[in-house]
């Protein structure tokens, strides 16, 4: 008989939250066992999202994750940044391990939190214990960790896409620039003007020009092909009139002149045996030559396509991923498989939706 | 060990044919042998819909179905009117049962081919053959078919939101009037400037006023409550700026004073066994006590809401549906499980994925 | 020298005020003299709405209608209902004339605020002086009020469809079923769940099912062709995910059998002479039979077109308008001109734009 | 009294066309002559595009630029690229000037034409005699042209955000990055699959990866400082589920350690005096402190922003523009005005339609 995992979501009814629910209900071994809401304590889950209905019910309970903890095998934690971290202790980390999809235990240095997200960091002794979960490149760490820091959407798509090329030195380091596109979903359910729908339909926009939140992530799995060097890198995020996924470009100069398929060589070394990305191999200006997010909605995948610019020198990567599945639900799940002992595919076999 | 499915599927490529590709790959018991694509014969499948990429990768051969039929249980036919009548033949009837997504078998009049397609039905010795693929209304009559006329995606709505109303004499039927809201993937894949992005994002239309082609199949399955009775109904559908889903709002004047809640009685006794029939109470003006599209995207549900317009005493209906899953793939594969004594719900327990 | 109307506007920062700002910055005998918003107050236009930047930079006063009033030739009102009637008094309009954008002075029956807004209304002594601004059917009483109150954006787009055929005895009174679709800007600026893009984008809703306000006014304005009876009707109103337009569809039962032309002379008759009416006439089933909102899209024009349903004997009538022109802020312009006897097309020659 | 420039439109039904339509229409001093439409020939303006009823009823004729040069002051040019230079003679040039919104001669060097658009100038001798349309640049030269070859859109849009900063020595030229978004008008109205709107809606793409045709406008207008040297830049294209706008954010790492309001020095001395640029001072991250291609929506303006990443010595610029105004039909007209000695802004002055 197979083993049931039973889980607790703290922050259950934002988007990120609910995609979790989504997910979790189609894994095979995971039994949800309460919600935590604070917005919607003691209201069920189907009446705040009405798709649910005839699937699940359960009614939101109060935020108390050392209470959940005690009928739970793991807790999710999707909230705002800062409020994990004030709920995570070693007494709740002796009870359960936690997956934080929210950004409390990204960073490895404690004062990045007060440069780029400024709050001193209330457990910075915690961050040490913590798993970087990005599985493609930290399984082993990640299988062990009692805290596994699932990554921001961006930083997802923009590391995976880079981290080869960077450990095989393809790239100067000091030229990368990440230009980003998002779906409204990564901002969130919270209401806010400029994501009125009038406000943010037909049109786009740069947003957190060289200061979003998701940079030093990046920087810090993105060292020096030696491993010991941080570069900082350029990021910039826009906001597109879509509901779901991201987009990268990024750019950066070759090391040396090189060719496509070499670049594929990497990437093929690297990601052969992951199922989560596929490659899109250039094939010439073929209609379907590079990631598009429609190809990846609803599924925890990160595709990733290469072109080299002869004239400039510059090679261009262009990625996707769905900003609420290998950007954050899915990828937890894939965490959750990992410190479970479970296939990582497990329960993430979905196909892309379209046209949707 | 459970019976597999040998399926094929003459038709593949368009957007049904894809999305019972996407629904079957996720069907416990169903094996794809065969797709069949006039316009990329010899394309593997993730080319022309790179999002199956790891998925599936059948190459898509010749539209021969009575080569096809040899190595399967079952023919689906996701094919332009005229097209799946021109192939279907007693001798193919031998080999398979078939499912036509198409129109070609819905209509018992073969004169109602004439009228409202503009065509002569190739083979009116058929029509009598076929059951209208409504499960909710005609399973027994489906699970002996060896002909599924799969139900148009408007008509599937309209039917389902009217019928016990009909049945149960609630309406008069003459005063019935069907207003449609169709997502643009319900006019396929082939390129028409009335479908080219500029054309119809940022605007709404009404078309085929007074005309379309799914008002005939509304009209044979609400006959009167007797049974005996065909009356015509106005029908306008309208074109929305997204992808998917169908909104229909369809008003009539009540028979007899009646209430909200004894409407739903109606609906209860009708669906309360339905799976895929949720229906939304009447709660006052609760931000959620109608069906919106959101909450059936991806999945085989049909929702139900009404209200009495104590002014004017009419009954307002307004159902929901996925117009490529529960108006057309999903729906098919109901209809198969049908066919093969399967459960109905096995395969088709998609959650709605939102945002999306 | 032409005359130059001086206005001032209260409420000048939602999306009516700010359009009735863009209209009248291209009124060649026009000068905008005060703006007032409450949440603004004290930012320049400008800064609230950047695409101004260039054209207009006056800074948002508080609320004083009556020290408004004394350096404007008229004020326009595009406040929350309720907040009009707050404020216009005799005394204020001793000063200036009004335009009311809101619903406060559009019901002549006091009582129907309490039913339909659920308030008393404050001044119901007003109510009688109000000439409801619908200049194509009352143009001659609004040139000479005090209170013009400008019609709701779905009413002025219903009533506009209907008139001529309830004048002119067409359709039986009591079949009419109105079936509205809008783009979300109708819904306003200030934030709200359901206005946020993700929940509303990709998805189509019925909403204030059988409750709507604007179902009143329609009721008012199409009383039965001797003008003494007044008849429910049944409205419902969807929302489209897109940002602008209105489109209506309104069926009725043809009172006799008659024809496409017939009803086309009567339209003719009553909107030959009308600038802002266009007619389509019905040609078979051609590409643009009917009305879309694309074709109305910044301008003041609303379009009709129609349809008989021989096999029901019922009329289909289909228009369109653009909710934040026609349906508001270009109306409340057309009916100034009539009260400073300028010619109505003053200022409102916009060309629809396309693709937007 | 005021002189009229009679026009004649060459390609008028594709959308620049049409957009040029709506704009000269709004020209106090235009009067157009002559359309023609290969595909539309013998249809009236109205019945291709039905926004214009009422306005504009003129009927498409063929493309005969010569016979059409006999009745007008200037003919416009808006046809795919080989089309134009098939037309354009010495012969027709002694009849009128030109202004060709198209590709044909955008390009100083013949052999570029074969690298990027793959055929052989067959007017090589004409490219010396055109002027490159883009007035802030080059405002004199455009005023004694015969032929005005009218930038494209993305080239409109980092021409105009680059050019002060290479004037002014302020980038590394061999950094430059410039990474695009555009709505989907600016594909035209010509029917593809990557067009059809289940294919592009809800979805972003990057496309013509390394390869778009407006890389070697940008690099022929951005010469180094000294005029002298042009240096490749990497420019990659996205499709944005919009109809209307254009974003460019153009990365380049300083020449020297310098201030954002050096920066902003810079762009006042070049567009101080420029009615059609807005310059969009940094603010902190307040909302509006860059451009969204709403703001400009239906305008000849093009707005810029930009901000230094510290981090990395970065500058990072926000440029945007409407694809068909200035970057296409907009700019044609502030380039009719110049050769026709009217002031710039004639005819362009509409404000921003939002939301839309």
């Amino acid at each position: 008989l197979a083993k049931v995992i039973r889980v607790g979501i703290v922050g259950a009814t934002g988007y990120v939250g609910q995609e979790l629910v989504r997910l979790l209900l189609d894994h095979p071994q995971v039994e949800i066992k309460a919600l935590a809401s604070k917005s919607k304590t003691g209201k069920s889950f189907a009446s705040v999202y009405p798709g649910f209905s005839k699937f699940f019910d359960l009614t939101c309970v109060e935020e108390d994750s050392l209470k959940m903890a005690e009928s739970v095998d793991l807790l999710f934690f999707a909230l705002p940044h800062g409020a994990a971290a004030q709920q995570v202790s070693e007494q709740l980390l002796k009870l359960v391990p936690i997956i934080d999809l929210g950004s409390d235990f990204r960073l490895k240095d404690p004062g990045a939190y007060e440069k780029w997200y400024g709050f001193k960091h209330p457990r910075p002794e915690l961050l040490s214990q913590s798993a970087y979960g990005l599985p493609e490149l930290r399984r082993k760490e990640i299988a062990k960790a009692r805290i596994v820091a699932n990554p921001g959407c961006y930083a997802s798509c923009a590391i995976l896409a880079l981290k080869p090329l960077i450990d095989g030195s393809m790239l100067d380091p000091k030229s990368i620039v990440i230009d980003g596109k998002s779906g409204v979903s990564g901002a969130g359910r919270s209401l806010s003007l400029d994501l009125h729908f009038d406000e943010c339909n037909e049109t786009v926009k740069a947003y957190k020009v060289a200061s979003h939140r998701h940079t030093p992530e990046m920087e810090q799995e993105l060292k020096s092909a030696n491993g010991k060097e941080t570069f900082p890198l350029t990021f910039t995020p826009h906001l597109i009139p879509m509901n779901r996924g991201i987009l990268v470009t990024a750019y950066g100069s070759l090391a040396a002149k090189t060719s496509e398929n070499a670049i594929g060589d990497l990437y093929r070394k690297s990601y052969g045996a992951e199922h989560f990305i596929r490659l899109f191999e250039p094939q010439g200006q073929d209609e379907y030559a590079f990631p598009e997010t429609r190809f990846v909605k609803g599924t925890n995948f990160c595709d990733i396509g290469w072109r080299i610019d002869e004239r400039t020198g510059r090679l261009i990567v262009v990625a996707a991923l769905d900003n609420l599945v290998k950007g954050a639900a899915g990828q937890a799940i894939q965490n959750m498989n990992l410190l479970f002992d479970l296939p990582e595919t497990t329960g993430l076999k979905q196909i892309p939706i379209f046209p949707a």
